[in-house]
């Protein structure tokens, strides 16, 4: 006997027929002797639906009220799913953030889980009773309901699983597991059978949103073992484990690309001490999120050319704040890019081979692709293209990765 | 400055825009200084559609998911209302069941409160802050949600303005007040400024269905001044309040009307100790609500026709239940008749006034309709018609106690 938690997303229960199936899936899980604890979403479209009355309620809304009206989502599902399971003839019963508790901090429409009660539960899993747990909500210090953020379930789940000292953590999604690139671009794209934490975060905040970077750290931090599987088909998925449960591993595990971010230029900053505090301190206050910054040695040691990415919807706020900072700041030009796309070659094998960033850079002069910028970490090294060429250098390295696979 | 809770309905809250025009109406009670409460209804449509999932997911559902599924509408408006009133400058803060606590017992679907707790509200109603509280639920002993059943918020409302020990307690709804007959019916039916508790139970459950019948049950019980308002235009409405706050009261307040009952005959019926009892216990066991009840004194001292009422959709239930203990009851005939109409003339006045019934019986009369059945209380005296005849009757009635309005 073994004690799983099981997440199921928004398109997993859209709606009675798949929550239905969802409860079918469950049952065979109870049915092999496990103990399950269940996380749910609201049902697709029913987040946006709430979100939406807020907004047109209060375009400026109080997010203690926020949470209270977006809440009611996985609520509802939590509901629904547990009648599901009875109606099948497996033991279950629902509880909400408040319920169990999930205590949080005060910071509503995105808290922080600090703790979770689970005595009750605990006992009523050892006696062969389902709980099925509203994801994405808790409750703060005011008994007032709160909610962690978009894609908060996953680290409901992940949070659970650590508290329940869980055997394994299933996120079932609409994919069947994490690949070695987006399968829409690389058609030679393969599923992997394990990925490293480390690797699944740089995957994860590059753009191949298949789990929320927080649960994925929470996961690191607690080491929980995540299991990424679809809600649609069979089969095991792919498993997120520590570094050590890898055996045979590979210098690179995947291609990831974001068209998210754009590129921000200044000309001619001034090369002496604090530049960089004077240019980003405005920035962060203003939470625009920063991400590539490079900036080259000045040839003169007078002035110099600094270059970051922001995300594409911060551009024009940025422009604004480097512009109203300009007499302070003293740069001659702004160039803004918003037709740039990062691309990263993602594995924690790199830290012990050489020769990684050649590659790379050699396949993507092979294709006649210039590199605007290049970043790296110790197990990835990201570059900016121009969007065009997006498809085309992912192709060509995960090519040159030795990633495709063979045809059969 | 007074204290009022004011309670709006599904259709006064069917929309964002009904939502903020209620926010509008809430403002205006808040700037002529008074301390206000709200109760909300779910959306219009909302608690069906939530229903309908839950009946889907398991047709023989557990009363306590149905009501954690069930009672988020009431929060989605909660939420939502709250947001409205603070757009618009009015400080605002929502309450679900579990927060106040309002305290039931665990008779899930059909809750009935034992308390509320109300310091919290009360100190925030002193700053200025309205409580916008989710009506229809609570919280039972072990920390589940419960409902109270269909109306329920009216009931929220009544119970939190006793608590609240609220100055008036008015209720929105989509009509201006409470009506001498239904306007549908009688042109002429006027608009009542002030009714009694008693008369308004009356009306109530015999289908004058503007408030529930609990709700008023409890308003009397804690002297609640109960306003009954259009959410939809200005006035006044129907004051519901004690007897002895009516100076000039009409011997008959109005003429109420039902189709929802059946009748049921049984003939030849032993006319000894102990057989009612016999007939109506497996009934109420089988919770069929029993209404007018008649038998007559037997001619012959042997056996009698026993004749009484019961809703059109417990017919089959109860024709079955009858006909299983026929052996034991022995009766000779069962005659079901679903075209019936139950007609009453309600009014505190007719205590202290002779004739009343007569009055009934020559104007039915003089129109050539035929009384079935009669039964009387204190306060009212029930006949039973053909269906076919409702109309003529309420309307004739209507004219002979003199209820019609004059012509302009």
């Amino acid at each position: 006997m073994i004690r799983v938690v099981q997440k199921f997303g928004g398109t997993s229960v859209a709606d009675i027929d798949r929550i239905r199936a969802v409860a079918e899936r469950i049952k065979k899980e109870v049915d092999h002797g496990n103990e399950v604890a269940v996380v749910v979403s609201a049902m697709s479209g029913t987040t946006n639906q709430l979100v939406d009355w807020t907004v047109k309620a209060a375009p400026l809304h109080d997010a203690r009220e926020y949470d209270t009206v977006v809440a009611a989502g996985e609520q509802i599902t939590a509901g629904l799913l547990a009648l599901s399971l009875q109606n099948i003839g497996v033991d279950a019963r629902s509880w909400l953030g408040w319920q169990l508790p999930v205590k949080t901090d005060d910071s509503h429409g995105k808290a922080r889980i600090k703790a979770i009660e689970i005595s009750e539960i605990e006992s009523r899993l050892s006696a062969g009773q389902v709980a099925v747990i509203a994801g994405f909500q808790g409750v703060g210090s005011t008994n007032r309901i709160t909610t962690l953020g978009r894609g908060g379930s996953d680290t409901s789940a992940v949070a659970l699983s650590a508290a329940l000292k869980a055997d394994r953590c299933d996120i079932f999604t609409d994919v069947d597991g994490i690949y070695t690139s987006d399968p829409r671009v690389v058609s030679k794209a393969k599923k992997l059978d394990r990925i490293t934490y480390e690797e699944m975060l740089e995957m994860a905040s590059l753009g191949a949103k298949v789990l929320q970077t927080r649960s994925v750290e929470l996961a690191m931090n607690h080491n929980v073992r995540v299991q990424v599987r679809s809600s649609f088909c069979e089969g095991d998925g792919t498993l997120v484990v520590n570094e050590d449960e890898i055996v045979e591993q590979e210098v690179v595990s995947g291609i990831a690309y974001s068209k998210d971010e754009a590129k921000i230029t200044l000309v001619g900053v001034a090369d002496k001490p604090g530049v960089a505090a004077s240019i980003f301190g405005p920035l962060s206050e203003a939470s625009v999120n920063v991400d590539m910054i490079v900036q080259n040695v000045s040839e003169d040691g007078k002035a110099t050319d600094l270059t970051f990415t922001v995300d594409k919807q911060d551009v024009e706020r940025t422009c604004s704040i480097l512009d109203s900072n300009k007499g302070l700041l003293g740069y001659l030009r702004l160039i803004a890019d918003p037709n740039v796309s990062k691309i990263s070659v993602v594995g924690v094998g790199m830290r012990s081979h050489a020769g990684v960033a050649q590659r790379m850079f050699k396949a993507l002069a092979e294709k006649g692709i210039n590199i605007q910028v290049i970043s790296t970490s110790e197990i990835k090294v990201s570059i900016l293209v121009s969007e065009e060429y997006t498809e085309l250098a992912v192709r060509a390295l995960h090519t040159a990765y030795g990633l495709d696979t063979e045809k059969k």
